[in-house]
């Protein structure tokens, strides 16, 4: 997949700053777009990732959710950056075999950047279920309140 | 610790639940109480559940409100739950050695709970400090949406 | 404007509710659009509504997403709802001439009805600002708790 | 009422505040403590107030919300605030004679204010009943986005 971009150093960069999250390489996240108020992240869903009745753990989703909107951000705000809280609403058991949470920068203020994140997971066929929504904030310049 | 509440069959039936989540256990979550409108999940801080700046990921702090909300409505409302959603809001940046998730039901409707949960850091020294603050709601009677 | 949708059963239906709705009389609300998972909600900016800098009042934003989030999910699960909750982030001071409240369904379930809502100003010239974007879920048959 | 806190100078500017809002007048808002990182707002039900089912609308519990946890967080971070967002979930139908919205800082960090409120009625006989709880964030120093 890196070979297709690797001319985005805006995308290199954001995945660099993934793999120094150590919680991200454990539940095995990646990058794959980066830009223009849009960062979409992805997991293969695995069965460590799961809760009691075999979908994916809410935590999983929570985590994809943070994560992604906080590099949404990222895209128009730089690296300084503190996420300050989210609301996620579940919607579907989540299953398949990959879930991606799309996130988009709806305003970016000096201050405090808005996003919203869709979550889906897709099957073996490629099919892409929406199984939950979050809105969320992150705040600028603000790393060491 | 087992040893002292081995009289509480409420609590092991939860752990239990607990256990069966393979996600609870990636993430070396366990739960300290369970009853009377509360649960109480707890997890070691180790390396791996870090972000890029070394404090816990957000991630971790997600799912241990999602789960103790959860597992807070199941006090009251036994085990055909799902969570609909929460919303966290940080506080600070969160290390130590240790990290407390400990919710409370505010109100158990017929079909809905809704629940209140603190997040907190302890140091090596014991000191807590309060790092998010989460909201949710759980369905009731409802696994099968 | 009744005239041009004359034909439109459902949004006469949505708006006799609203009517029956006091606090919307007070507020001066109306619904331009119902259907489809769809609703939108207006209303004219006027001085009453304003808070002490003279732009309108986030409790007037929090009214008019709720209440388009609630006619939206009844665009698809009639009229026995109930809000559950919502979240609401502010994007900018809010002003202009009439305020515009367009609410999507994201996901109607059997017994939850997930949606998100965009708040807009519009000034005297037309022009549409974005002001405050929430998420909300609405219970459905569960109005009697 | 005054007579009692006449010599609370805080309090005072406060409600001086509270009356150069007049959204906070139409709907009758009074705040009744300000002070120690908490603020208390009521209003009395009236059926200006009512939804079409006869309990109060979901709108002014928004509104009672949101303006009770911005007091609360004036009470440490002075006037320069700007509500950021909140959550609100609502628990019960709300009836009675009066609305009392009780908002406490959860924590005051340096350029934003966490917050959480019960929002709970009084009958006639004086008995109280929660019927929603918020939690919110404030931004400081930021009025002017």
């Amino acid at each position: 997949m890196d070979t297709l971009d690797i001319d985005d150093p805006a995308l290199e960069n954001a995945r660099a700053v993934l793999r120094a999250q150590p919680f991200s390489a454990l539940l095995g996240a990646r990058l794959t777009a980066f830009g223009d108020g849009r960062a979409v992240l992805e997991l293969d869903i695995r069965d460590e990732l799961r809760q009691q009745y075999g979908v994916l753990h809410g935590g999983v989703l929570g985590y994809a959710a943070d994560n992604a909107l906080t590099f949404a951000a990222g895209t128009s705000a730089g690296t300084d950056l503190i996420t300050a809280g989210y609301t996620i609403d579940y919607l579907k058991p989540a299953d398949g075999v990959l879930l991606r949470a799309d996130a988009q920068v709806v305003r970016a203020g000096r201050t405090r950047v808005v996003c919203r994140c869709d979550l889906a997971t897709v099957d073996a066929e490629g099919t892409e279920t929406l199984v939950a929504v979050a809105q969320g904030s992150v705040s600028v310049g603000n790393r060491t309140r």
